[in-house]
């Protein structure tokens, strides 16, 4: 196995159809600009889906799951068999993902990218395991390189399956107690930060759960501090299945010309570590929301990206990003539907 | 004509079914409030609804539409004819209220209540004139008593019609060219504020143009001194019949129990008045989206309101609030139907 497809250029935004866009928005009957960011938005859709007026009826989730051998330093509020708990939850249709994905109409894969212990087999969850978890990042990389390009490749894989079911957003969310840890740490190693500027609470540590966190991130910092400039190799070291999975299923979107709707911290880390890889993806990302992880903000800052949303959410699973679909769906029905200032026979703004 | 009917007490809020359903969010499968603002949103619409699994399939959209005598002035960036014009737009289903409306699946109403050309019978839109625009209340009051209590209890009546309807949930959209003058003037005269700290470009002034409004503000502000105590008496010399629509409906709603999602800048003026005139209102506004008019955080932050959306927007019409609604919709939607951590197994938090 190997990475070469990493380099595959992303699919260019059509301009065009952003013009044409940004030309209609202009008519409607609306002062300019009365919409906000739902005028950008429809834009940005006519522009990544090369169609002046947008649509989104297909949404297709994927939640990458997957274990993390720095639980083992006590990183988390919640034991790390939660993680296949939560798997079996989503088999069941009973976590949060799954309820909005039903209220979209939204298809919703699970992958199980590797647990500590083996689940059964579920329906509605496809078994890519990797491995057992990954190794504990505090005195080893996490991954191989095998295992690494493996992850990547499974993201591409569900990012070329959505397309191929006609999918006109693609949305990634994870699973994964102590990945909070995994995102903190590749997030202060690319943007040259200490653990104190990025770590949080993650599901729910308390300040003393905190304080411990940020050191047993500080000291992974220093044991793999010499390959800061590498984002491959970063991501191999720090990183989790999951998020590799992400990675790779946002750089496949990007250069199949997917729009990515990216959910908070852990998805915003994978989108901030996709565009380190290759640049191109930036182009096709949208950012739902500013998760309640005070991380969160300089991950979305060093990408220049302003979430559309703004709730406290801090749940994973891709979560955040479904909430945010419905706003994205109005702004296409806004700009599709609307009559101009010509067809309703409505004055224009004083000159 | 009178207005007793404004002194009746609000419903209260049934805090048992806060109680219980605050209780359901925390044995939810997430950890402890990583749903953010949407815990708090199910958890508010329960008390209210008096429902501890909120609801919110029928809503109702009442937009109140009239003309204002101010825009003689020159205050407005769009010709007065517009407001007639677009009133035609709702009626023919062109305006981005007319849109969304479709896409939430919610009952609109227009009422039209009184512009300076009268317009053709219209399917969809209710004729209750009560004059041919306001007055210009830079030099006199906008309104008489009369047309006051006629405005408050066209818009009582909208709200009991939403209420023998079903609604569960009331939004309030206004459309008047020259209303953002008439609701800066209602709010700095209850805020105590000169026009410099709340005018902004309404519908698109330019820079001039705003500090020829904020001036005729100013003017107005001082020729109405006096009275910057008493509400109900500043909701008649500063008003529009269209804002006093939309008070009198959100003074209705909290009398009746049906919860008002308040849209931006004109309703949010409406929602400040409506609270001053009857403080057990505040109870039952859930407050949509921060406008972009500069205004109107101020006008937030004197009734402690935290929006739910911002996005830039500023476009009147209910619009802001109509795109909240599929927030609150699943907000509801994940409280009803996530799985417990009893029910899915799930392990809880570390002790």
């Amino acid at each position: 196995m190997n990475c070469d497809w990493l380099k595959t250029p992303a699919k260019a935004l059509d301009e065009n159809c952003r013009e044409q866009a940004l030309q209609h928005q202009a008519i409607l009957t609306k002062p300019p600009g009365a919409l906000g960011v739902l005028e950008e938005i429809a834009i940005s859709l006519a522009a990544m889906q090369a169609n002046s007026k947008p649509e989104l009826e297909h949404i297709h989730i994927t939640v990458f799951a997957a274990d993390h051998g720095i639980t083992s330093e006590g990183v988390s509020a919640f034991p790390q068999s939660v993680t296949v708990e939560m798997i079996r939850n989503f088999a069941n249709g009973g976590a949060a993902i799954n309820v909005l994905a039903q209220q979209l109409g939204a298809k919703l894969n699970i992958i199980n990218m590797g647990t500590v212990t083996q689940p059964e087999p579920m329906q509605g969850v496809t078994d890519l395991s990797i491995d057992r978890g990954t190794a504990n990042f505090l005195h080893q990389p996490a991954m191989s390189n095998e295992q690494l390009f493996d992850a990547l490749n499974t993201g591409r894989q569900a990012a070329e399956r959505a397309q191929l079911q006609q999918a006109q957003l693609f949305i990634a969310g994870d699973m994964g107690i102590g990945n909070t840890t995994s995102a903190t740490a590749l997030a202060c190693a690319i943007l040259g930060l200490p653990a104190t500027k990025l770590t949080g609470p993650g599901t729910g540590l308390d300040s003393s759960g905190i304080e411990h966190k940020t050191e047993i991130i500080d000291r992974a910092l220093n044991f793999h501090r010499n390959y800061f400039d590498q984002p491959l190799e970063i991501s191999r070291r720090l990183g989790g299945f999951e998020i590799a999975g992400i990675i790779g299923s946002y750089i496949a979107c990007a250069q199949m010309g997917l729009p990515v709707l990216v959910d908070g911290f852990i998805a915003g880390t994978a989108a901030l570590m996709a565009t380190r890889l290759h640049a191109g993806v930036a182009d096709w990302l949208i950012f739902a929301h500013a998760s309640a992880e005070p991380g969160h903000a300089r991950i979305m800052q060093a990408m220049q990206a302003k979430p559309i949303l703004d709730l406290g959410m801090r749940l994973g699973e891709g979560s955040g990003a479904a909430v945010a679909v419905p706003l994205l769906r109005l702004a296409c029905a806004l700009h599709n539907n609307m009559a101009t200032f010509e067809q309703a026979s409505v004055s224009e703004k004083n000159a």
